[in-house]
């Protein structure tokens, strides 16, 4: 979060913002390969070479797009996708079939038959339900898949309501009553046509504190023990999910991945050396943590509008089309003039999109220097979330996607023109 | 609101939704034409046909396809767009540009080019800045336009914060102080490529009283007629919006448009008729109430997972994908099982969608019959800002839809494959 700026103005990868956006146009989504590597590098240092039988698996909902498929590939890294969509994202990415996990309270049966004929690494069951789908395709196919169970395990974490998802009263997972548990895992344990791995949990998102997922792993490790009691069966992996907190306005408690997996490994460590019992391999989802800050959107300043005394509202040419989160989460971002980076904030204003919504406010109560008309705003943060939720809302084109290093660009996802978002319109004939 | 069942199934325009559900696939947005006809012919009945120098603009962003676009165009009515997609929409559609009018509070250059080019009807004009930026474009294209001013009339309506767009502090509008507005009025009429018609209003979204409507309309009636007075210029068209309230669960006390719109004429015409000056043109900009209830997404029912004593949770085939309108303004909607429509419901269940967020919730605790997998859920009222503001969010493709009308059913949208969702996706060479 610390702007690179030089003789006034945003650099990012080393490529000079304004320049960006003169190039590709704006919006534009600009992704650093840097920080995106780095994060990576991070993960594999304080814990994946830190500690042996550990993976990590990119969650690819946060941002998806094949080149981004191909980096997490390159960094050698898994990937967690939720959907047919983002498994065929990684097929078109040549994404190693084994290193695919799949996630989802509902997957589709055609989502099933796509996973099992690309024959990827590992499901996560959500319910007795799914198991059944899998074994019935794979046994039409003639086909073993490994599977996790994904369990609630009835922690609450601190973090917004949509995206707390660990708690008992949730759509994911399996809720830990042993009417409800037990007889998943007997059902795969007995299966001819999955090998059941272990559980799964993920307690939320934007998360800062390790308390939750110590408190879910205690309740994980108890099951895993009493797995082995009641069937003789030892899970062999334990994916704790993600939900590691970023920065977004600066003003976060951000913590390094060690401080998450550092005591978690602890624990699970011990309580597996105290009862003399093969510790599983531990996989950890990050998603947001991997790319959010690795994201800033620009866009190009329009309408400026005073209202005497009451606010100043500077209008840009996106808005909650290409990041929602400010409406539907109450996020908050902060911004940098591009072409004004040096300059000392003189106002306070509130940054509004073009839509046509009053709720369509990119930044509340900025303070920004003297800005004008053709200026290039620069959103940071927005890498996890905001191309993956943009919508043609007020039929917006979905911006553009640059990937940016060392002073090189890449364009990574063309800008969709208005013909293509009427590509699959069709006038009925009474029509013409 | 009074499902059409037949033999326990439910029809939409004549249509077994079942059939539908099997025939075009699911998520599957069906909008009846009969409805939407319908709302038009009340607009005309209690509005239009009533008074003279009237007009009604379909507001497009509620639901803007080039079929929808057509069947305003039928219908005689003009239309509102928000934005050059919008603009290019219509221009596919083959709308015919006098009778198109330009909102939102950021248009960009480009756009007003492509509003000028084509020769549209109006611009609604949300500052002097934009009126500048009209006027350059006018004079390199050596055309004029006609305009209106937007102006925020500082009315607080009692409505969702992010919909609520006439109270003064917006980032819609020329506040009505003396120094902001007169000097926009004062450029519009000295300019040599702008022709001044009058002014425009938006109070907000879904509101169910006339009372803000009519205080509006006194203030904007005041400034008509200091207008004349200060500059001896008489406007001839008064624009008040749209924001008609619609049924979403059936408890709200939906108001047929003769509530709001004959207090509303009646209070206009007797201002005029007292002050001897000629009643402006006034236009009605409806999007919402045109289509909203036309519509109603199909999905099919998939996982469901019952928590003992906590919830049932039945989970769907879409969600926040195809309609965040739950998750970002805490929209209610009813849903119905289409196989079963006329079974009794026997509990209370959530139904929640796939993509992979808590929020993720369609109907919250929804009282249904006895519901299994594979059965067709019915959400109604889908059909303002449910297509118009759907996403690729988790890969999940955007839906089709379709149109219904006496028993027959045209594909009016086709639905995206997983390789449209990527087909502006590059792979730079150093990563391939």
């Amino acid at each position: 979060m610390r702007p690179d700026i030089r003789n006034g103005r945003l650099y990012l990868g080393g490529c000079d913002a304004v320049q960006l956006a003169g190039d590709y146009g704006t919006p534009l989504y600009v992704y650093s390969e840097e920080e995106i590597v780095g994060r990576f590098a991070s993960l594999r240092e304080t814990f994946l070479n830190r500690w042996e039988n550990t993976r990590a698996a990119y969650a690819c909902k946060a941002f998806c797009t094949p080149a981004m498929l191909k980096l997490v590939q390159r960094e050698g890294m898994c990937i967690d996708v939720v959907s047919g969509g983002e498994l065929h994202a990684a097929m078109q990415a040549g994404f190693p079939a084994g290193r695919i996990e799949f996630n989802g309270n509902n997957k589709l049966p055609s989502e099933i038959e796509l996973a099992v004929d690309y024959g990827i690494g590992r499901i996560i069951v959500d319910g007795l339900q799914e198991l059944a789908l899998i074994e019935d395709v794979c046994r039409r196919r003639g086909r073993r898949m490994q599977v996790l169970f994904r369990v609630s395990p009835g922690v609450k974490a601190d973090t917004h309501d949509y995206i707390v998802t660990g708690k008992k009263d949730s759509k994911f997972g399996i809720p830990l009553d042993a009417g409800s548990i037990y007889p998943c895992i007997r059902a795969a344990i007995d299966s001819e046509w999955v090998d059941f791995l272990g559980v799964h949990f993920h307690i939320g998102s934007q998360l800062f504190s390790v308390q939750p997922y110590l408190e879910a792993a205690d309740v994980l490790l108890e099951l895993l023990l009493e797995t082995q009691s009641r069937f003789g069966y030892t899970m062999t992996e334990l994916n704790i999910g993600g939900g590691f907190g970023i920065s977004y306005t600066g003003e976060e408690e951000v913590r390094p991945y060690g401080y998450f997996l550092t005591p978690i490994m602890e624990k699970i460590q011990a309580f597996c050396a105290a009862r003399e019992i093969p510790r599983p391999t531990v996989v950890v989802e990050p998603g947001r943590s991997i790319v959010g800050e690795a994201g800033t959107t620009l866009y190009t300043v329009g309408a400026i509008k005073d209202i005497p005394g009451v606010r100043k509202y500077i209008s840009v040419d996106g808005g909650m089309s290409d990041n929602i989160r400010p409406a539907l989460y109450h996020a908050a971002y902060t911004g940098l003039i591009a072409n004004r980076a040096d300059q000392p904030a003189v106002q306070r204003a509130t940054v509004c999109g073009k839509c046509c919504e009053s709720g369509d406010i990119l930044l509340q109560d900025a303070d920004l220097p003297a800005v004008e008309t053709g200026d290039i705003l620069a959103v940071f943060s927005t890498g996890a979330y905001g191309y993956s939720m943009a919508s043609n809302y007020n039929s917006n084109p979905i911006p553009a996607v640059v990937l940016v290093r060392n002073g090189e660009h890449h364009l990574i996802v063309r800008r969709q023109t208005y013909g293509q978002i009427l590509e699959n319109a069709v006038i009925p004939d009474y029509l013409m």
